[in-house]
């Protein structure tokens, strides 16, 4: 299928994927004297007394904000509000489908980070969270600590942590297959924009040790060339002090972990790597080596961010799973802990029997996954007295 | 029914009188490579070469966000955002009940007009129109009037501009019964806030002359004692330049039109007005006089705001039909031509024989309101050129 045509047509034949529906039905006098005035006034005057029935009495509870300003939206850079709403449009029907949450695509026309945050700040009390979308890198990391602080509802930066969460969810299944420890592995990351910086740092706090970042100009280094993100990182990993291109930083990997572009390793490359190496090409939507050309390299397992090939590394598998946990205890914030719990409820879908080369982590569709997040999700936020339920 | 007991309980029945659904199924690997990755792609790029293609390609042509900042919900007053919730989730349903547009309640964590209006115009390309709410009046005044300029969608100021709608269609009506003039009629309004500035304003543009405006103070003017708005107003309408209170603004009125609070009108007020008297009493949910003692009194047309009285002057009977008909013509603006082109369309549909004393206006659930308005306020969009299709 040429999914770029056929999706053409249908988003003129959906003319928009979301719906708003009414669960109060308004067909006579009654009905609208209950669902609005005069009867209205009893549940206003009931939240106003105790705010947090804006839980029981209002669609709060299961109310998810997906916010983008267009400014990295896909692969496709800085196309704007506008032309970023199909996608917040997707991810709002992800949500409902895989998790049953309202989600409600919000598309904002500036890429100030002051204003986003106004913004997103003043608008908060309409939802149970927020999750970011497609906002980039370095701005993306300001404007989720900012709000973090700000607001008393998570707030999820899903290009970051959605997308770590998962990758490290491979990536223990991967090494375990290859039986070496995550402390002593050697692993390469090719991007260092939100979601790159997000893997190193959600690495570094399961007991990753030896990372090298790459990004366009190199392995980054603490240097004008990169930007305040990328040279904190880089006093916080690469322990050898590698220095130079990709090709040096690869050589000798037990995995590369692509969030990149397309043909960025090349199969020279992959043969420099240690034994059994672990390749995740995730570069949307051309990997940055096919698969094939990655195991007649001499890797052993391969990843991609397709649907269509195995190994399938999408952060379907974990936003869904992640903010339905956290509505459902009331989390205030999505932390660490939580993240590393969703981590490894994904993980060990995959049982001992099952994994192996080719399945390394459960498939999109595969139902058990949100449940299994959002349980997990749940108990972590409750362990850390950061539930409010 | 006890309305307010009964709407509780059934709010926590309802958690939440909204709901988002999917219009585009996700249910396998193909599904999701076109509702998202990587199919979505391609609406996004068509957007981002037309813009005006995100009437088409996503749900824009059909989605209004109702706002407020909670700072006066009902007759509740400052109650805040979240209180604010349920009469915005309210009114969303009566969008979608009475003209199926997908209306999106927002509630702000600020009351500070540049705030306000900074996060409105952030987040508006998400929508195809803006329904300001129950935002306190003066402040909702400059709100409004600034969006405006920002803004190439609709803004609208319901407690304003619908309420002066549904009140003008229903004084045309009771004054052709009177067989009284507008350009002649004495009419006094009670209530200098959102709904009571916003109806003079209304009137004196369809040629009323002689208009008394009061407030709590008693009859509006241009001193220290009123706000700008008040003030302003107050140089524009009393051309006799009467003095007082209420009492003395309504000896000899024509009509009395009540946005106020509950028996601001008291029967020897009525007892001193011209014969043939209109008494509107709109206040909610009590009115500033009962029907049953105002007609005592010598009133010949009463209407209040109340669904169980006749004669209900109730905004429902516009905002559905304005958006609609603004949406199908993807209006960037909701201007005074498009308002007395609804009034207009309100008041025709009742017929010169259904016209009657306590048959003034069409009732709530006549299904033929929405249509008519939607058709007239797109005709006058398109007759002054702000159609964009």
């Amino acid at each position: 299928m040429d999914y770029q045509k056929t999706s053409l047509e249908k988003h003129y034949e959906w003319r928009g994927k979301l719906e708003v529906t009414a669960r109060a039905k308004v067909n006579d006098k009654d009905a609208l004297s209950l669902a609005y005035t005069p009867g209205v006034a009893a549940p206003c005057l009931a939240i106003k007394d105790n705010p947090s029935l804006s839980y029981s009495l209002t669609r709060r509870w299961n109310t998810v904000a997906v916010i983008t300003d267009g400014s990295a939206v896909l692969g496709l850079g800085n196309i704007g509000p506008l032309a970023g709403m199909p996608v917040m449009e997707g991810k709002c029907v992800l949500f409902k489908e895989f998790a049953d949450i309202d989600a409600i695509p919000i598309c904002l026309d500036t890429q100030d980070v002051d204003e986003i945050v106004a913004a997103i700040r003043a608008i908060s009390p309409s939802f149970g969270g927020i999750n970011l979308e497609d906002i980039s890198a370095p701005r993306c990391f300001e404007v989720e600590r900012r709000l973090k602080e700000l607001c008393d509802i998570p707030v999820f930066h899903d290009d970051q942590h959605g997308t770590a969460i998962v990758l490290v969810a491979a990536l223990k299944n991967a090494l375990k297959l290859v039986k070496k420890p995550i402390s002593t592995a050697r692993l390469v990351i090719n991007g260092a924009g939100s979601a790159g910086i997000a893997i190193a740092q959600f690495l570094l706090n399961i007991g990753a040790k030896d990372i090298v970042v790459c990004d366009r100009l190199g392995i980054i280094e603490d240097c004008c060339s990169f930007n305040p993100a990328q040279r904190e990182l880089a006093n916080r990993t690469n322990p050898r002090k590698v220095r130079g291109t990709l090709a040096d930083a690869v050589r000798g990997a037990d995995a590369f972990i692509g969030v990149s572009v397309k043909d960025a390793l090349s199969q020279e490359m992959v043969r420099s790597m240690a034994s059994e190496a672990i390749v995740f090409a995730m570069a949307n939507p051309s990997p940055e080596i096919m698969p094939d050309k990655a195991l007649e390299a001499g890797a052993r397992i391969v990843a991609t961010g397709r649907s269509d090939l195995p190994n399938q590394i999408n952060n379907v598998l974990a936003f869904p799973g992640i903010f339905r946990g956290a509505l459902d205890v009331r989390a205030s914030v999505i932390n660490e802990h939580m993240k590393i719990a969703a981590s490894e409820a994904l993980a060990s879908l995959v049982s001992d029997v099952e994994l192996c080369d080719t399945y390394i982590l459960p498939k999109a569709f595969d139902g058990r996954v949100a449940a299994a997040v959002a349980k997990a999700v749940a108990d972590a936020a409750r362990a850390d007295g950061v539930a409010k339920i």
